[in-house]
């Protein structure tokens, strides 16, 4: 029986270990994954400190997959050996809620999330079911693909099932992980784009993403500045912090919407007369599932929308973890493997 | 020089009087409208209480006003006397600012109110401009059709003009001067409809009306007896309570939207999870303009959606006005007047 | 082995058969359906004709069934022996093509319909693929529902999926076995509807089914009259002759679409400036999967909307097909078996 | 009194002659524009040749109209002197039609075109009503403006106001004034682009303009190829040819539109089973109002989408005009004025 490497977290709230594994054999309706790169997250946490309901351990965390198909189940048709593909955070559907007999996956009741119910990416092999499954195009290296497969998912489909036109003005908050991924799509799609950061220093990045407009919101309040472009269309809220998302309200214009991204608990405080005069809306968006991700793979490298990563190896996996939760990675940890 | 009778608020604060005032003459854009019937809603009370900003006084309020046009002004070629017709909330627009020239016009930068920018239905006779008229059809008498130039179209324009399709479980919270409105609307759009109501006694009513499910929110949590419907695709926040519109939002389905069409600068709490976690959404919904009233009140009349009304004559406005704004009025009051 | 009874036909262009034929065991994916009955639809003709390609001989047709789940196969959670259900055209889909991928099972590449690529419900007993299957309300019944299968889920999917606001002006082309279940959808969804006949004796019953406006087209331009009504926002065409369809592209309004539903392969002819002016079009819609049949059911019992039929016995189905095909039925032929 | 040089058709059917005439004042609700460039369009054939209902001779065409306010009526609030502005097609609307009480003012029972139903661009002044002008941008040159405002405004108008996602499969028939300008917005989109084109020579341009593919379809037939990619989402159709927009039909994909720009009186033909299955859909779009030629404009800024122009003096408006009916110029021919 042939072995692997895998970094998992042996219980909640303690630290990796890097561990020989067998390599897993895919059931019936699952493919093997060779692992090229895999993204680290933040809701990583929820493996690393225990809080997603139901985990069980050790478990190898990872949802921002990116790798070489190299088995399929005996009842898999649709993906071969070598096919590239990666897996994001949806990991498998039931197919017969209702959620899924209308065609929305994402929200399936008995829905499975990659590196929770199952182990993830965080390791040299995995396995998925085949529908968590997501082609990925030639032009795109395996540690680029990585973090799309979460972060680019989540601001690529927030984006693209609004109600926009090419020239509306949309807002991305926060310019990190998420955000930087945000401001590319949304300038490719041919909206005029501010961005909003509470770092000065990201004002030149943020033109060179794409953005029209820097709005410095530790010096100038964010709701007027956009008011004063006319209001925003749009505004994507990726930063998970309540207060700073609440700021923003008053910085939608007629008809506007603020879709938030950044998974918190904390309540966003909206007065309804804020909503009502201007028809204005507050809404929440997940990622997507297989065939979002595969879109989101296939518009960025259209796009050339490409995240700015550090590298590490597996061994480095607790270290690259720190990064990442210390805020300090620019603006994404990729883990890549050694076959 | 003819005169009429008008019952108006002298200042801010005080009650209203019954004075005889000149019949006005129609500008050359407007035209003057023989009052039959006019509403009295609670926003009169920005009126009496001098709570609208720039209010001048005295002033005659209403904008819930149906009757027959009387005169025309020099330029209206749209109206003729003896049109019967109605004239809400939305009482002019200036047709070249940017959301005029998007044919936006409740949200017209110039925008006037009926009964609050120029005296409005409390009288025998009113000008309004002529964009802000619309057409009232026979078969709906004055005092039935007054309501719903602002409680009426407030809650069809907003059920109206959301993603929903027939059968679509929609729930109205509170059920009142709007409400019992918004019932009979979502019945006949062919939505399944569940009532909201903080009194037990209105289940009947309710049912009545088109709800099919009935609610007593005194006694059982309205999110859970949604959730036990299977998710509301739609709520729609008729009561101005900020906290019992907020334990409604987690009764919303996927896709699930709150309209809230009850304006409080109160603050309702969302915390971005609850509208992540299946793609939600809380907005607001102002009322209409002079077309959407048109709709509306052909709709009411193909849909024989009426609503409940007291009349009172108009020397009876201080009356009528406080049994509206003591909450007493089943469910609309409404001054008749004698010509 | 128990045995059913079953009418099939033997080969393209041959007369029914009454057969007696093994009861079908469910594959592990798919449920046996004790039908109780199964409408004749126009379709019936590509089997009776061989006219469908790739069709396969002796076949039993039958896509309107109605019946009670009897077995189900090892593999399917989803359904229990006892429930009532329904199955209509769309009879399986694959789950992984690109269309089913995004939750587009009608459009699957290897969807599968039913009574044509595998045997129907002109029997005692049929089998299905578990995803083939809607649940159908307990105040239906059976020999109602069964043509709601097919002409009932065309017309309410063609028109619940339509931009369309309650009040707009709808237009049913065609007042037979598609048309007369529009009619009732159209109206209980809150539209104002004309029926478009060639029969001017049809008149009352339109109104009955709840249209406001009768066009006997036979001496009435329908494009005239939709004009003269200010232009239908849709029309749904269910009658399939191109040229009766060609004739009321002149009747839509602005932004009016024509929706059509009649499969024919002539050609409509539509001037690319009737479409400029006013930004019209003209679209098809084929009928839906399970999950649409469901909410069809549904809606239908809620609206009380239901088919006129005339029921048969299994013995007599070659003489109910003839009924149909020489357009004699009024409006929809259903067998009904006896168990 | 001041006077102009102007390029006029004296009579249906006659060449143009060029003119002095009085420069004309505005009207109260009109604007005076200094003309910099007009853009000569196939639609001036109307005028040249008499074939647009009810016009008056002499007449000054001209609806691609860049310039400079000069002069403003007694009752312009919105416009002042040297603010830069352009006038489209849409030369003017009632504001009180039912078109217009809804903000869509293109389709105004009662609307202006520029240079028909009043003089336009071709001379070195006109006047136009204040509703139907639209803000330049300082980006953009008026030479390379003024052909947005009917080449750019059809395209951009129709591309932006559908259902369609970035990544989506957009083919772009016709590369020539329309053409070439739909493929730069469809790119600026984000969309994935397909240029159809007779002209093989085109190949390289059309990657220049931001196509990703191109079809010749003098040797390849734009249906299969289009198959070949998967379905086009959406075909824009600018080139006035029925046969060719016919051979088009079967290119799109599931939920495929083919919207048509090209005026043609000429009937496209469609079998239903063709729009049937898959959900397709044909319709037209005309061109849009003062507030799109805005966005237009600013899009086109934003995007660097600009015309390949051949500039002339209004003196050589024949000659220009000419060039442009022998389908000579590449691709839009640009009076530019000497004031
Ligand atoms: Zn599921
Ligand atoms: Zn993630
Ligand atoms: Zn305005
Ligand atoms: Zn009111
Ligand atoms: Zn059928
Ligand atoms: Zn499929
Ligand atoms: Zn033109
Ligand atoms: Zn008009």
């Amino acid at each position: 029986m042939s072995t692997m490497q895998a970094a998992r977290i042996p219980s909640a709230g303690a630290d990796f270990e890097i561990v020989d594994l067998p390599v897993p054999d895919p059931d019936a309706h699952e493919v093997r994954v060779r692992v090229e790169a895999c993204g680290i997250c933040h809701s990583d946490a929820f493996v690393k400190e225990g809080t997603f309901p139901g985990l069980e351990y050790p478990r190898v965390p990872g949802h921002e997959v990116a790798g070489v198909v190299d088995a399929v189940g005996t009842d898999v048709t649709q993906w071969s050996e070598g096919d590239r593909v990666g897996v994001g955070w949806h990991g498998g559907h039931c197919f017969t809620c209702d959620a899924c007999r209308t065609g929305d996956f994402v929200n399936c009741e008995n829905g499975l999330v990659t590196g929770i119910h199952y182990d993830g990416g965080y390791a040299e092999y995995m396995t998925a079911p085949a529908e968590a499954v997501a082609k990925m195009p030639e032009a795109l290296a395996a540690e680029d693909a990585a973090p799309l497969l979460c972060a680019g998912i989540t601001t690529f489909n927030a984006l693209r099932n609004q109600d926009l036109q090419p020239g509306d003005l949309v807002a991305v908050q926060g310019i990190g992980g998420l955000g930087h991924l945000g401001v590319q799509y949304a300038a490719a799609m041919g909206l005029e784009v501010v961005a909003l950061s509470t770092s000065a220093d990201k004002e030149e990045l943020a033109h060179d993403l794409g953005a029209s407009h820097f709005v410095d919101v530790s010096s100038t309040d964010p709701a007027e500045a956009l008011q004063h472009q006319g209001g925003a269309d749009l505004i994507l809220a990726t930063a998970p912090n309540a207060d700073a998302i609440t700021s923003v309200v008053g910085g939608l214009g007629r008809d506007g919407d603020l879709v938030i991204v950044a998974a918190t608990g904390e309540a966003v405080e909206v007065p309804p007369m804020a909503l009502i005069q201007g028809r204005k809306s507050v809404s929440g968006w997940p990622s997507g599932d297989a065939k979002d991700s595969e879109d989101t793979l296939a518009f960025s490298a259209q796009a050339e929308a490409l995240p700015e990563i550090e590298t590490f190896s597996l061994e480095e996996a607790g270290a690259a973890y720190d990064r990442m939760i210390n805020n300090e990675a620019r603006f994404r940890a990729v883990l890549t493997m050694d076959h």
